[in-house]
């Protein structure tokens, strides 16, 4: 199923997109699409027979706005360096075992939602990342099909990172990867069943126009299923967490100078195999 | 005010610590202790002339667990190496700036919870911290006077911490930092207008008896007010946001070999002027 959540920022309603692409409503059925109703399997069989049965009420096809697909985020754990190539890019040596860092659930806005430059911010850079969608709590996990099975589902990231915050004003990286905004995820939360193979998926991204990042979760260093075993082992994942698998090569830190951090007016689209497409405007905060 | 939750983990009723150490029962008032309540000038009021009336009712007083005096916690933002001894202890410079990372929320449990050392973890240690909560969104504050308005009150924190997890298994800390309870707060919510200086607070941990961290936030190299005043630049603090503010000398990391990290049975209790007392028993996960 594609899950997503439409209508003003707070206060979006749950919906599905249908096998016909038609926006169908779900708010007669479930409150909203979260980490209860991740977890709830009897809820979502409930709501797959409903999809199936094709009698779910039609909504607006104009084009509401699209919120982000998970609503009451948990948490939100990043794996940093995780293709070859964009290790290499950034000159950082190919990590052994996943770089972890975290972002606030409060970053998260819709996939065709403003994101805003921070104030006195010279290096905001794109990321396009595989986001998995955790829906069985997982805890000291010891096989990779443990692993899959706490995946809900799939969707689209990007982990807007600031570098002059990330990596040269002291410290952790945190800082550079928390600024408002800083999270668009969707649009749609499309359920594990339909992704046949989480490492077969193409991603790419574009800056007005122009392919930055084109590759395949076929290049990732530890896969999906290795990255949730491998979490599992330091913190406890959630239903309604989100993981940020990783970002490829082509980010603007790893371009020659003078390198083409995003500036206000910039468009940037980003795309993953079944899991749609996301447009943003920049502006200034 | 001293604000503080009580009852089962996850099931906690909002409470007040009255003048005379009475505990009292807000849950006809309001309906928890949360960023919305610590926003809501006018719902406080209510609460702070219920407690001066002195007609709320009592609560049973023989001991109800306590929980985290904060619900529905949005972020916890951690200033690393705050305190001039402790990174000269842990062989690191002193940051020119606020070190910060990140901890989830669901690290948090009550202050006197049991916690968990993780499975093959060798090197769990202590931290006792103040911690600041926010009331009031912080978005780019130019003054200390608008840093402190943003603060709804104090409590303790415990930033329990991994250091293998945290400094030798690749990338940054948030690996030994999110561990599930690793984040004991409370026991109160004390409100702003109690602490009269953030900064002259002694703050003082024990290991099975013996002292082991006592200094006072007199010797944050970032003071409450430049923390908050910094991190706006960076990120949105929203009320419900927690702040852990560092911590002293003394923790295991800093001692000699071999470094008496924690071990299962192991009791650790923490104080901060005005905040109260934590305890502690670590358990094997």
């Amino acid at each position: 199923m594609k899950l997503l959540r439409v209508g003003p920022a707070g206060a979006e309603r749950p919906a599905l997109l249908d096998h016909d692409g038609i926006l169908r409503d779900l708010s007669g059925l479930v409150p909203d699409i979260d980490g209860a109703l991740l977890a709830d399997e009897s809820a979502l069989a409930t709501v797959r027979d409903a999809a199936q049965g094709g009698a779910l009420p039609v909504l607006d096809q104009s084009g509401p706005r699209i919120g982000p697909p998970l609503g009451r985020i948990g948490k939100i754990v990043c794996i940093g360096l995780n293709y070859h190539d964009h290790a290499v890019e950034t000159g950082a040596p190919i990590p052994a075992e996943p770089v972890v860092f975290m972002k606030a659930a409060d970053t998260v806005v819709g996939p065709d939602d403003t994101v805003l430059i921070p104030r006195s911010s010279v290096k905001t850079d794109w990321e396009v990342e595989l986001a998995v969608v955790i829906g069985r709590t997982a805890r000291y996990l010891e096989t990779d099909a443990e692993a899959l099975a706490a995946v809900a589902g799939y969707t689209i990231a990007h982990d807007v990172s600031e570098r002059e915050f990330q990596i040269e004003r002291g410290g952790q990286w945190d800082k550079g990867k928390n600024c408002e905004t800083f999270n668009p995820l969707g649009p749609w939360l499309v359920t594990a069943d339909e992704i046949a193979d989480p490492q077969g998926l193409t991603l790419r991204l574009w800056v007005n126009g122009e392919l930055k990042q084109d590759s395949s979760t076929a290049n990732q260093i530890f896969p999906v299923a290795q990255v949730v075993r491998y979490l599992s082992r330091f913190m406890t994942l959630h239903p309604g967490d989100v993981i940020n698998t990783g970002t490829p090569a082509g980010v603007a830190l790893g371009q020659p100078e003078p390198k083409p951090y995003l500036r206000a007016g910039d468009v940037v689209e980003l795309e993953v195999t079944g899991l749609g497409r996301q447009r943003q405007v920049f502006k200034n905060a």
